[in-house]
């Protein structure tokens, strides 16, 4: 018998082989549950039907724009349908989709409006003056060469009307109004090449300037899934958008939504109130926050919430490792929590603390430090490993030896716009480079142990911020902790630990707290980890809840080094 | 603003992208489930950890041997660890699987193997014999041509010893011992390309020879996502093997269980018994099954039962539509019964009727209705229609209009081996056409109004009628031949076959010949294709001189179901 090489000689044709884009599944979302509830957001809701024609409306509305494939557009909105929406009908009209983080100033969405070069800006009607404010920096800056994007701003019952007014005195055309001008019943079709870019979302840059995340269909495709999958995500969830949609596309849950043919429950601000409330109302069954919501959401006054929880309500997070103390408080509240780890360039997290069943026997703390861990690799992410920097060998398993975390796979980004230096360093030997650095468990589980900028070198030894901080939050006057390094005279680094407290206490009180946590640390790490400052008052955050570490080190460094004599 | 074309311009590399392959289900389930029961045979069970050990030391073994892309590696076994182990051994080598239904002739197995070229058989103790005569036959017709495959002999604790002597004295290497061979920590590797062959699969052919079904790693993966979400599976699912792996690689649960991290539960034999203890045993909470499978488990004697249920058991089934009074019977058992439909060309079942809450309102009756229709696409099934297939244009949604039901996407095969004109047919017009006949109802859901005329499906076997009728018309009496479908109260259906002889007999010689060409048969074919009921008279014809089969339908439909007392 010869050999088959037959086997493999039978061409792609459109019979059996189409680009993998998560647009197919609102097509399928609307055949399926034509009439299952889509998005609600207060008194408005869509069904799958009505969202599917609004989708192909707007992509209707700006393919008659000449808006198409290679174009931008830029979205400035927090959680309202017209975001859920644009996630669909921009890449229809065979644009790429830019979701503008909206606590940002206007100085650095002119920058991202103009490296984007983002045709359409789509706006949400709060947001209307930054917008304004940033199109002008962008027009004063191009001068003659200038082409002011088509501009649309989203009315919401729920605001001011007297914003919306004014965005319509300024030109912008309503996007109700914009819709009307679009076809329902529009013949989208799937990138002719699934590696064609779907979204774009700029990283906060602490560094330099903001850096451009461009995804891919394929890749939105298959994390869709994986992030179903990576709590048992199953058709008709009632997912409840604590998460803004403009991070990493809300973790791509905008899309597995409807995948899963779920319902997305709108949230303009989000307290822990609102949370429960929404629990209540909509039989809310997942949602995703970083650690600092579940922190608002443990530390709720008792009639803020509806404890206990009428049903098992899933809650994802991601960002700094959760504290176990809050991983605890939130399982014994009915919770399930599934930790995750990712970044911008895998779609957000992608990495999940898989629970393993045996833990169900492990006291709670062990089973909250077992959950604290960053795990394992999505399904669509191929390749995760954590190694040695230097010769990219994997670091062994012992929970111990330090490396950077890596990944590989449909999960990572396509690439940087216009940034072939942070391209080339980001895909150096053929492995995403996260920049933040962790062990592997005996287990294969990894544990991030800090982001390299925020590891702290006090006298040689590496220390990491992470570990101070799940202790501090042990403590039980505090509800917030991040620690950074300080300049030493002695040590040349030293842990400085920024505090929020649960009870207001006076100021002349905070030298006794200081010295109370400072006691607390010492029994349970090693002195040379002990915090030698601590700074009371309320930490800054992002627009997604994460402690600003880079404002805390600027403050850090006003306060000039810790004194020889101090010790 | 210039359009920023270069939002497009980041290409793939080794960070970025890989093949999508269900081998990573397998790598990752090694990983994050280690001590997880993977397969349970009997006695025999295997953890995650030494199933992705045994699938490398297979493909290893296979590589060593020269094994690798092109090359074709049979396997004829029922449900036992090593058939699920060469679903991923196999490809890991770069090789494609190709599953043997087991309930074939050697003369039909000697057509696939030849046709195939396969490199390697790998066979059940039991079957070895079938093997043996198959490849002799084979060798007969070869002639100087034939190289014998390299012949592995499974070996099961739970048969007669003597088979595998038997084996072992031909020359066949045990499956174990050669698995000793290959190094359990094998470097596999991706396929270069996707859309290289994973697995082949021969239909039962209507008209002339079997057709190799050819599917690729990137449709396995997709699929194996796919039909998870069909029924809501999630990780850590327990899955009974009633459904043959060698149809259709277990409509991909083979590769899904991975993907699900979920448990496999052998059976050599299923019977009612068999099911419901395994169900108590092994808290089984999926299986898939042929409709005379779940007939079969609800007529059981109450003493082979365990009910009531200790916990839901999802039962998903396809092939000839389920009486509305089976799956109503199922369901007051406490299953829960997923109704789907697919063929080989659609890597197994690939539309589903999905369930809607509102449906849990209707009465029992009107309920299991409702789920006996075969529904939507699923995920991976990005085109499903019904069409006149004279001018392709959809049939309205009025439930009444007939079309032949098409589909298309990633869940449509790459087409079949070696067979150029049956690929043009097959994808005409850029559809695959399934060759059944449906219509669509006016929520979009498909029924199947008639399967494509030729094909009898008989406890979820497909039975080519021509192939019957060729075998008919070699019997010296038999005049003209035509086989169509009854109802079969056990089978669901079962071959009927209409017989014009050459020369009259007496009504009382009738019975005595209908058993004589019965007896014919057998000697001939399957015994599940052999005839249950013979006919004879003059056959219906049209002008043109073609057998009216849709009379003989009619006819047959007259005679009512086959009784099981009949049997």
């Amino acid at each position: 018998m010869a050999r088959a090489r037959d086997i493999d000689d039978l061409p792609k044709n459109d019979a059996n082989y189409t680009a993998l884009t998560p647009l197919w599944f609102l097509e399928r979302a609307a055949l399926v549950h034509p009439s299952r509830l889509s998005v609600v957001h207060g008194s408005r809701r869509y069904n799958w039907l009505q969202t599917y024609q609004r989708c192909r409306r707007l992509a209707s509305a700006l393919s008659n724009r000449s808006i198409g494939a290679g174009d931008t557009v830029a979205i400035i909105a927090p959680n309202i349908p017209a975001i859920y929406e644009a996630h669909f009908g921009v890449p229809m009209a065979g644009a790429v989709l830019n979701c503008v983080n909206i606590r940002l100033n206007a100085q650095t969405i002119s920058f991202l409006l103009g490296h984007s070069s983002s045709a359409v800006v789509m706006v949400d009607q709060e947001f209307f003056p930054l917008a304004e404010e940033a199109l002008n920096i962008l027009a004063e800056k191009g001068r003659g060469q200038y082409k002011p994007p088509l501009l649309i701003v989203i009315g919401d019952e729920s605001c001011d009307p007297e914003a919306l007014k004014y965005a319509l005195s300024k030109g912008a055309i309503e996007y109700e109004k914009f819709l009307e001008t679009g076809n329902p019943e529009y013949a989208w079709k799937p990138p002719e090449d699934e590696w064609q870019s779907i979204a774009l979302g700029y990283t906060s840059g602490t560094t330099s300037s903001p850096k451009g995340v461009v995804l891919s269909h394929r890749g939105a495709y298959v994390m869709s899934l994986s992030v179903g999958l990576a709590w048992g995500m199953n058709d008709g969830a009632i997912y409840l958008w604590t998460l803004p949609m403009f991070h990493c596309n809300g973790w791509c849950y905008t899309w597995a939504l409807a995948a899963f043919c779920g319902t997305s429950i709108c949230l303009r601000q989000v307290t822990a109130k609102a949370v429960y409330s929404a629990i209540a109302k909509h039989k809310v069954t997942h949602f995703c926050a970083a650690p600092v919501v579940l922190n608002t959401i443990v530390n709720a006054p008792k009639e803020d919430t509806i404890l206990p929880l009428p049903h098992v309500v899933h809650a994802m997070t991601a960002g700094a490792a959760p504290p176990p103390s809050v991983l605890y408080a939130m399982s014994q509240k009915g919770f399930r929590v599934t930790h995750t780890y990712g970044l911008s360039e895998t779609y957000g997290p992608s990495t999940v603390c898989a629970w393993k069943p045996e833990w169900d026997q492990l006291p709670p703390e062990a089973q909250a430090r077992m959950n604290a861990r960053q795990g394992v690799r999505y399904i669509a992410l191929e390749g995760l490993d954590v190694v040695n920097t230097q010769t990219m060998q994997p670091v062994p398993c012992d929970g111990k030896t330090v490396g950077e975390i890596v990944m590989r796979g449909n999960a990572v980004m396509k690439g940087y716009l216009k940034n072939p230096k942070a391209n080339e360093e980001a895909f150096a030997n053929g492995w995403f480079h996260s920049g933040d650095l962790g062990v592997k468990h005996p287990d294969g589980y990894i544990e991030v142990k800090d982001r390299s900028k925020d590891i702290i070198i006090s006298g040689g030894e590496n220390i990491s911020s992470v570990e101070i901080e799940n202790t501090l939050y042990q403590h039980p006057a505090v509800l917030e902790a991040s620690v950074v390094a300080r300049a030493d005279e002695r040590w040349g680094e030293s842990p400085c630990a920024f505090v929020a407290l649960k009870v207001k206490i006076d100021k002349d009180k905070e030298r006794e707290m200081g010295e109370d946590i400072m006691k607390f640390c010492k029994a349970r790490m090693p002195a040379y980890w002990v915090p030698k400052s601590v700074v009371f008052g309320e930490l800054p955050k992002t627009a997604t809840g994460k402690i600003q570490k880079n404002l805390l080190r600027a403050k850090a460094k006003e306060m000039g080094p810790v004194k020889i004599s101090k010790l």
